[in-house]
């Protein structure tokens, strides 16, 4: 036995037991005739006491030669500490050492393993095991372990099944790319990783399971952005029998469960939105509803002023940003140059402050009285304080604008609070949009995605008309989740597949299986998949999933501390009968 | 809302009610006046009634247009039946109809779906939805969800952390072949999908957690076996500061809970066997301990009589066959066939029969009389009635052979009882075997698996003497886990990839990470790996495990549903600079 105790078990009921830890040696503090280590391991840190009069000397001597991270078994008796750390469990008491091993020795770690690192990105990639000693990429993993058990007993106790789906199934050349796995069996073939079981947990439903769920990792071979991996982590369900109102019901109350459970927060019933009201509203289709600062639509205000810029732009939006007039000048010209960098690509910044003494000052005075645009602020119950940002342009691109310098704004003003939690839903998302270059059209949420049924008939007509059954959830502006009622209906897959640009031979080729199994009772059916990586990211107040992952990959998709992907042996090529060109 | 209640839920206290159902049509029994329509969903069957008496013409014509497998939404009144079922729990009630809708209809089911069908292997594989309607796969998969979660319950309790670990590793050329994904932005690179997430979860106990566990699958391109897949599913876990003995009472009491929770047993200590003593007694690693007929070496006995055969042959093994000396001679001519043909190899089979008379009848008698063959049965506890089988040969291939006789034996008895579970550990294996060809030494378990401490200086001069601190799970014969205490001193890591034939280079190119880890104060950790697929099969009083798997392969590697593995674009192949040879 190595242990009777943890390193973060100890308090001041045990005083005068004789215990035995194991552990790291976290920190080193040697005075002379007194030596403490603070010893740690996953459940805290205990500090342990060797001194001149208490200790024998040789073990005095031997405790000399331990460092950083060494790994030791130490036996003693718990002592009462005089000056208390009120900061650790543990903090009331010391063990005085008795006797001790060491159990590893270790060389010095190439970055300090502290709360706040000097190690670099690169640098805790590669040592990604030291690094998860680190309280903070630690405390991650155990909420992350925390999350799904969560998510687990709810989704079992509200009677979902768990069932593993394949991860070696079939590419389908849609979407984003798969990634291929050659069949060394089967010559000349390939499996490829799932991006989702989607089609999977419909043939569950067709199979006759109720509900299903699944914690499950998902691959797509993405192009490789900031923060993307290419293996990702699914919380994905479906259930039977069930409308739109149902599922969104029943993923409202397992994302309340999880707030409660997590972080002790009660909210009553989430927002809703349509797509439509959403792109209105924020000029996207993930709002963050941690704060204000709406889009308003000021053309009835500020158009037939005679005022150029407003009345040749098709649309004028605002933003009033509350306290926003004791922004200095300097501060609005800085707001200026980021709407106009080529990423967000505004034509410029039109301002107006309604100063708390009741003044006006902007950047149209010359064209615009100060009532004129005082009434701007009192239509919009714009107050004394606030500052009116306008962005002028064409619809589509200026809610996009609006909506980056709305995020922005929260940023700079702290708006964006990591214990605050605003989830919504977004609703009625269109279910197809025109793909011009290949005459065809695409799915906004995917292929199995039903039509609202009273306008099934637009789809011979106006596709882009129809209303789709899917849904988002939307936790603090990002997309955490999203789903659709199912299509069940195998003639209407036909059709919808057919208006994807499908040929009937592709179609049967890649999708054969699913409207094969629709005509042999396919019950109504629809579902969610949750973005686990993300959502834990958010619970835990932060926003790069990486430090949520025990070994992710970096920005190329690579692995760097097990080299990988690497060269293959070629005689594993041969085997596979493939070639590299 | 589609429904108020499920197809298992209604009973004698819903007598009145108004009810709504969704289901499948099972079967219909239509008598002209009535018509009686069994609904089928995931919680069981409700009988539903039409007659003329009491349904609307309208609806009673309207019902007889239903086929099987159509999916329906029934309304009705709950009523008391005349007829009971006590075999299913609704079965003192049924649904009056008073309107229904047709959800979905369904085409003629390719094979019946009750009970025992008449669909072939291939057929119900292709229709997998179809054949996961039927209750032996649906309860197939509701108890692996049950098993998977009384896991995680209670490793959870346990105090161990769910930790991913990656899919896309690194591709390492030893023991069972790498599926590998091509890298399409690292050019000409490969990643591997795990076989067993081994180096990752001693990176975590590197990274000081405490507990690691994930259920997990894993991914291993052999040559196909009938009931092996090509992927399968671990449960994976590992712990630090733990001795073999630490980890063998945690999941012992882990199969104890799951024993107990699933099947009602309970099962006071498992017995443990050495691997040696394992192979005396039984001729393999993984006895099936549900019955006796134990392997003897009767040696002592039978040599020395002047009978060449037992004379000659290195080792003379007996088995006692309780009752067996009712077999026939044509049942044991049999048996002789059955060891003698060429997948057991065995020379010959030498039976003695201890009658119930008392009477002694052999193979043997021209060369041994009754006194002395009544001295072995006695000697070894043998009884009146008992059958003696004999295999003479070289000790490792005549333990074989006994041992599937031993099987063989049991299955004719009937003896392998699927409601009785006996579970064991194996204990004390070798750590090397010797590879004669390529003038190196073989891990018996893996290469991180640790030797007896006290064994250590073994080896640099007889290393296949070493014993491992490896431990093997066994239930019902079959393999169910296997683990070890690793090492944890990274000199003596790259001791052992030495004796495996690792060359310098080759151990840093492939563990390089590993040996690096432990050089960082690596605490003493070990662990366990239980196969999930088997262990369900078992539970479930089975063993082809491909029925409980949703969506298995066949013996080819292949979903005949979905059509997998199969051929790929062009462009798909070009994109990932690969070609087929």
């Amino acid at each position: 036995m190595y242990r009777t105790h943890n390193c973060g078990s100890l308090n001041i009921k045990n005083q005068g037991e004789q215990v035995t830890l194991c552990g790291w040696v976290q920190k080193i503090r040697n005075k002379g005739f007194m030596i403490w280590i603070d010893l740690r391991d996953q459940y805290g840190i205990t500090q342990i006491v060797f001194d001149k009069e208490r200790t024998s000397l040789k073990l005095f001597e031997k405790v000399r030669e331990i460092n950083r991270e060494y790994v030791l078994k130490i036996k003693g008796t718990v002592i009462k500490r005089i000056s208390k750390n009120s900061e650790i469990k543990t903090g009331d008491i010391e063990i005085l050492a008795e006797e001790f091993e060491v159990l590893n020795i270790s060389q010095t770690p190439p970055f300090t393993l502290e709360e706040k690192t000097d190690g670099g990105e690169e640098l805790r990639m590669k040592y990604r095991y030291l690094d998860i000693r680190r309280s903070p990429i630690k405390k991650n993993l155990l909420l992350r372990s925390k999350v799904t058990q969560i998510i687990r007993e709810f989704l079992s106790e509200n009677g979902f099944i768990d069932i593993e789906t394949p991860y070696l199934i079939k590419s389908t050349p849609e979407g984003a790319r798969d990634f291929i796995v050659p069949s060394r069996v089967n010559s000349g073939k390939f499996y490829a990783l799932p991006q989702s079981p989607q089609t999977f947990k419909q043939l569950l439903m067709i199979g006759g399971i109720d509900k299903y769920y699944q914690i499950v990792k998902c691959f797509r071979d993405e192009d490789l952005r900031a923060d993307r991996q290419p293996e990702f982590t699914q919380i994905d369900c479906e259930m039977s029998f069930v409308t739109q109102e149902n599922v969104i019901n029943q993923f409202e109350k397992l994302l309340k469960t999880l707030l409660f459970k997590i972080k002790g927060i009660r909210i009553e019933k989430f927002p809703r939105l349509t797509y439509k009201e959403s792109i209105e509203k924020y000029g996207n289709d993930k709002p963050d509803l941690r704060f204000g600062m709406e889009l308003n639509n000021l053309n009835y205000l500020l158009k037939g002023n005679g005022f150029k810029i407003f009345d040749s732009n098709k649309i004028n939006l605002g933003i009033f940003v509350p306290q926003g007039s004791s922004f200095t000048r300097k501060e609005i010209d800085n707001l200026t140059s980021w709407v106009k960098a080529p990423q967000i690509g505004a034509n410029g910044l039109i301002w107006i402050k309604f100063n708390l003494d009741g003044s006006i000052k902007s950047s149209i005075d010359k064209f615009f009285n100060s009532t004129q645009l005082i009434k701007i602020f009192k239509k919009h119950n714009g107050k004394k304080g606030d500052l009116l940002l306008i962005i002028s342009g064409d619809e589509h691109s200026s809610r996009i604008q609006m909506s980056s310098l709305r995020m922005e704004l929260a940023s700079r003003l702290k708006l964006r609070d990591p214990n605050k939690f605003a989830p919504l839903w977004i609703t009625d998302f269109p279910l197809l949009e025109e793909d011009k270059e290949n005459k065809c059209f695409n799915s906004v949420h995917h292929p199995f995605t039903s039509p609202k049924s009273e306008q099934i008939n637009l789809l011979d007509s106006d596709p882009t008309k129809i209303t789709a059954n899917a849904y988002d959830l939307i936790l603090n502006g990002n997309e955490i989740g999203g789903g659709s009622i199912r299509i069940h209906d195998s003639d209407l897959q036909e059709k919808i597949l057919k208006l994807l640009g499908f040929s009937k031979k592709e179609a049967i080729s890649q999708f054969g299986f699913l409207i094969e199994a629709l005509k042999y009772g396919a019950p109504p059916h629809g579902g969610i998949a949750l973005g686990l990586d993300r959502l834990v990211a958010i619970l835990g107040g932060q926003e790069i999933i990486r430090d949520f992952i025990a070994f992710p990959k970096n920005n190329s998709g690579k692995d760097i501390m097990i080299d990988s992907p690497s060269e293959i042996d070629k005689e594993q090529l041969n085997d596979l009968n493939i070639s590299i060109d």
